[in-house]
């Protein structure tokens, strides 16, 4: 009341103010996007595609409900090594409940879950560890489990990298994420990984909201007293390899114009995005990088990049080198703001 | 520029005029919402639903993320009779493939599809009927199948109200999607139909983009030279029924709050959404107007209303009367404002 009183008699005091706040806020949102990114050729890609497809007077402008943007998870928004982190996830949560189940001990593959012992669990094959990720996975409502995992995510860390699982997203993905919708275009993830556990955590850490992930399903079952979703041990869908172009289509319904992935099981993901007509962005996260993250790709038993590697080469895709590319690996927090 | 050059000598006139264009534009963009609505208590529910949940110090006020709304589409955005609009596309494009198949006029379903004869068909069974889908939506590009159904409804007319299918989109619940996106809720098509049918349209008349559409689909298999996903008749979901809580389980990840539909296949998902904590809307729109529209429930053939109707008494759902409660049914045009 009191400034509002006086204002009349400085209004060009008021207007000088006014200006310089307008400027400062200015400055401050339009800090330069992707600070984690070095200065390399990646970097660049990303700038030129998002600066053509956006620029009205462009020939290569999309329309806004056309910039579909799909990324994979595993190796590419946060790790997955030395197993992906769902996995880790069904052994431990066989561990919480091997309390009631005391044959478990004596019982594969339940005792090489206890044991964390790796090998032996390998060993048991598919069946031992769908085994595994039954238990995990069914015989809840679609409700509980997510509560399930939204609880382990708190507690549970990584066994190298010795952080809570949520605190290990790459930061410049983030950034990336952010810098698209800052331009419109729409993020989505587009995983071989379960869609309700991605789904647990995506929209806090990512700014992905639930209907923007796409991932690997189990069968859900309608049950009407009281209405629930029973979760079954069935699979449904997986959406890795060849899924990933049909997950898109059935979720998404549109071609995307840009794709991102890291491993073999993203290679038609690329393909099908690259096809499309008017301009794409198609690119791959090499890990190269031992000392502050991982490093693998043609002989890695997790995320093994070897065909689309070659391809991404020949079709010359871009290739981001996390060590030459990357100023910074890891978010310092573990919250992002949301996609629309 | 000449504007501008006397405006600083006349501030006050300026001002006015700013003023009175504001008045005017503020007129403009308030008029009274769902104006094909009559006042009776369905169109006063939908008011007082969206103030309580959108007002920020409400009891029942919702985040925008989890203003999730799900329609229903045949019966309850546009009509179901005398045949789902799909399934009169099917035929048709049995016809139209005909020539090419000369065995066709003396083999059944086909027969009957190109003589247009419903009875003998639908005494084909559901293997006939399947025959006849299959035709119509497989062995072809998924964007062949888009390029098709386009195609068809720009020419295709409903045998009674002889208009485009387009063209029939009902009036009120367009306004109905209109007023819950400009208050935040993210507005999704939840339907038996099929999920690519219906996005060749659902963007045009409904304003609802490709990924909030959710249907029955078929399996797509990936094809890599050139890359393209390719239609297969395997049936890989039915979106009906029990199905669709499953689907907007699998598709949203969220439990809406706000569900309309019309028939006893919509009575899960009304169940499973009126069972959320919280505020929640759920309505069946009642076909009861013979002479504008069709009128049926409990003993018709397609689209039957009878279980769900029921329900919808015993507990206070809201039951939209087309006859009391619409003073237009129809769209005057056939295309509408975007989703976000």
């Amino acid at each position: 009341m009191t400034m509002n009183a006086h204002l009349p008699r400085q209004p060009c005091r008021r207007i000088t103010l006014l200006f310089i706040c307008t400027l400062l806020a200015i400055g401050e949102t339009q800090a330069a996007p992707l600070p984690s990114w070095n200065e390399t050729a990646a970097k660049s890609a990303i700038f030129e595609f998002v600066e053509k497809t956006t620029r009205k007077s462009s020939a290569d402008y999309v329309p806004e409900r056309e910039r579909i943007a799909v990324f994979d998870n595993d190796g590419t928004l946060w790790p997955e090594q030395p197993i992906y982190f769902q996995f880790a996830f069904a052994i431990d949560r066989v561990r919480t409940l091997a309390a009631m189940h005391p044959d478990w001990k004596t019982t594969q593959p339940f005792e090489a879950a206890i044991e964390n012992d790796l090998d032996s669990l390998a060993s048991t094959g598919e069946h031992g560890l769908a085994e595994i990720l039954a238990v995990a996975h069914a015989g809840m409502t679609t409700e509980e489990f997510g509560s399930i995992v939204g609880a382990w995510l708190t507690t549970a860390k990584h066994p190298k990298l010795a952080r809570r699982y949520t605190e290990l997203t790459y930061q410049p993905m983030r950034e990336l994420l952010d810098y698209l919708r800052e331009n419109h275009f729409k993020t989505f993830i587009v995983s071989g990984g379960g869609v309700e556990f991605m789904r647990a955590f995506a929209e806090q850490i990512y700014g992905i909201p639930p209907e923007q992930v796409i991932g690997s399903s189990g069968v859900t079952t309608y049950r009407d007293e009281p209405p629930a979703l029973i979760k079954e041990s069935k699979v449904e869908f997986i959406d890795d390899g060849p899924g990933k172009p049909s997950g898109i289509h059935r979720f998404i319904g549109r071609r995307p114009i840009f794709a991102f992935g890291n491993s073999d099981g993203d290679l038609q993901m690329l393909q099908w995005t690259a096809a499309g007509s008017g301009p794409r962005f198609v690119a791959l996260l090499h890990h190269t990088d031992a000392e502050r993250e991982f490093a693998y790709d043609r002989m890695s038993q997790v995320g093994r990049l070897d065909k689309a590697l070659d391809e991404a080469r020949s079709r010359d895709w871009i290739i981001v080198d996390m060590k030459e590319d990357w100023s910074t690996v890891f978010s310092k927090d573990d919250t992002s703001s949301p996609d629309r």
